[in-house]
């Protein structure tokens, strides 16, 4: 169903292939490298990135430059760009790796057959892993790290804005897994940015293990789309905070404003609030104020809107459309519904969440197991900000992205989830019967 | 990518994802379902499968005869056929499953932070799985006994030879379904069995929470290359025993019997025989003596062909070529090949593996530990017969397939594979800083 590429496609192919099976060279040596050898390998990674800290911000100006000058919006800028600050804060990220446990080799199940077979189940690397991204620099040194501590080769594939920072960041890298030992091709960086690299990426049977996008919802669609080697999927969050009619007023109030404002543009905020018809007239307008004064836009439901209009708030607030239900805003706006009961918040949630982060505020310990218990969502949340699915928030010391799959790892991704298992029989020449 | 659908194709496809939306809707009941109705379920299921038994052999006959008809191989006719005996296997099954344990509801993990939140680690069922299976009628009742006691729902898309009888088999289910109180569309039958089907299975996201493939190399790859939802990949096993020079022959010689003869036509079979230089004189010729008179093929390397001509035994056994090496045998054929050294057993081994199932026979333990850290497979065996891959062996009382993939599940697939997992946090209206 793929078109035959062409013949410089064909040379791009051979040439990302090409960097592949250096990958699949070097994880051999990252399958069995020991706890300390790898953590060995991130303190010098994180000497040289230090070390190179002015080689790395004078290639990074060069990126911000030319972002400048193609237009780039100030927003994607800010993103791109580095200064010393932030390259520490990269290095403090790889010193913060090595103090955790390293889950390869962790026996995870050991039993023994009747017939005497001993059988355990071990923790081992994942193998090569695609790392498919955008704009920010931090994510290379960020999934580097992961990688390596975890014994797994990262093949990364950042954004073309980005290019000449990932490069003066991989050189440093590479100086450090040298300096400890380890193989420079556990830490592969692909330098042509066309579109076409990730599909080849995400193609590679049988040389990529697994790819994990990193970015907004049209690459991980792509991604998601066209891969044939496995996958995780990350990020995309329309999460709700449902107002039960047994809530608590104030933690209602403080957790929706926490879950919408502390942070809008990730993807464990807040999309949309649903209210309980009982709880509408005596809470929503109080609410509504204090989300109106930090800036938050209102696009609510007819009855949500007869609520607030009898308070006076008609003109600061939009009449919601359907389209509202399933928009991830990321930004500074909010839907609100009004629903009959808990069965209607459910059901809403079904139908327009992405089972990523939901929340319901109430006294009621029967709503409260009702809700936790039937709503299919990585994280669900009594009494508590939709703001906490992440990775150090669960107290995992590393994360890698939320996953919105089923399959593998869910919710917040720490250093396990980039490993896989496998069962290690010991026998004394036991045959089938 | 996909081209189009035509009139017809546009009307099968809603039809399929009609079928899904169904299922969608079962999977509301079946997620929150008490382990005490699943088993209630499984009950009325095998007592219906037995009472209906006539009715479902006489369908079977059809489907036999048409496939007679057909001219389809007698082997292919041996898995489609149905017997009274067959059909209490089929009732067995589901009253072994019964006895398990449920995963569903299990805690995994329970940490609470700092700031008070607590957080569990929940099984939780997977969804809506699809299964896409070829001939044998008997995976029609297992699939669908293991979706439910997982509180999955079971969407069967099996061979168009065994239609009448699968149709037979799940109208018996559905009155199981019904006399438990469960809805009947937590088993449903794909019954167009065009090639279509099963790309619009593959391709439904948001539809299917996950495919697995259970069959041939051509179908599971045809699922791999072009699904959009998560798949499991199952089955292809290209396995190795490996004598080293430290071997104890007699172990040696009972576990490559086994691994090659016991039942060949299945993927934890041995493929391949890897014998240390050393031994390769004083043990391969017992060693090919007992094969061949078991009835195996061998195909050899240049000095395994002059170490069995030295003792008379050229004219019995082929020349290996380089295929040999990469093919799946699944019949009485053996390839054989002399190593140098544990590093080339295991460079053969990963060329040309499939990371499924692989062996080393020795009597030192350090060459041991070295193969079993170094080989990268789903189970690693240290003296014991690569035949014991397999979920009732491994003693999980079921089986799904043998996974070959290292996302989620590797290696046998007991219940615990067919869930995925929830966060649930309890909090008193905790916010993020």
């Amino acid at each position: 169903m793929t078109e035959a590429p062409s013949g410089s496609a064909m040379a791009l192919q051979e040439a990302v292939h090409e960097m592949l099976r250096r990958a699949q060279g070097a994880k051999r040596t990252l399958f069995v490298a020991s706890t300390k050898q790898k953590n060995e390998a991130l303190r010098e990674m994180g000497k040289a990135l230090w070390a190179e800290c002015a080689a790395i911000l004078a290639a990074n100006m060069e990126d911000v430059a030319a972002a400048r000058e193609a237009g780039q919006p100030e927003a994607r800028i800010d993103r791109l760009a580095l200064d010393e600050r932030r390259v520490r804060q990269m290095v403090d990220g790889l010193a913060a790796l090595i103090e955790l446990p390293d889950p390869v080799g962790e026996r995870m199940e050991h039993f023994v057959r009747p017939n005497g077979l001993d059988i355990r189940k071990v923790r081992v690397p994942m193998g090569v892993i695609a790392m498919i991204y955008e704009a920010r620099p931090n994510v290379t040194v960020d999934a580097a790290g992961l990688a390596v501590k975890t014994g797994n080769v990262a093949v990364l594939r950042g954004g073309r804005e980005a290019l000449k920072s990932n490069q003066a960041i991989v050189r440093a890298l590479h100086r450090g897994l040298a300096a400890a030992g380890l193989p420079q091709d556990a830490v592969l960086l692909v330098e042509r940015t066309e579109r076409e690299t990730v599909d080849m990426l995400i193609r590679a049977r049988g040389l990529v293990d697994l790819a994990i996008p990193r970015g907004g919802e049209g690459l991980i669609r792509r991604v998601v789309e066209n891969a044939i080697v496995p996958v995780i999927e990350t990020g995309v969050g329309n999460c709700h905070v449902y107002v039960d009619k047994a809530a608590d007023f104030a933690k209602a109030t403080a957790v929706i404003v926490n879950a919408k404002i502390q942070r809008p543009s990730v993807c464990n905020a807040a999309e949309t609030l649903l209210v309980h018809k009982d709880v509408a007239a005596q809470w929503l307008p109080e609410a509504a104020r204090t989300l109106l004064a930090s800036g938050v836009e209102l696009r609510v439901c007819d009855r949500a809107y007869a609520a607030l209009a009898a308070v006076g708030l008609a003109d600061l607030v939009q009449h919601a459309t359907e389209a509202d239900w399933a928009t991830e805003y990321l930004a500074l706006t909010l839907a609100v519904r009004i629903v009959d009961s808990l069965d209607d918040a459910i059901a809403h949630i079904e139908r327009y969440g992405t089972a990523h982060s939901e929340v319901i505020i109430t006294e009621d310990e029967v709503a409260a197991e009702q809700f936790l218990q039937r709503v299919d969502a990585a994280v669900v949340y009594h009494n508590a900000s939709s703001r906490f699915t992440d990775g150090f928030e669960f107290g995992f010391g590393a994360e890698i992205g939320i996953s919105t799959q089923k399959l593998h790892a869910r919710g917040p991704m720490g250093l396990r989830e980039l490993t896989s298992y496998k069962y290690v029989v010991h026998g004394d020449g036991q045959v089938r019967k």
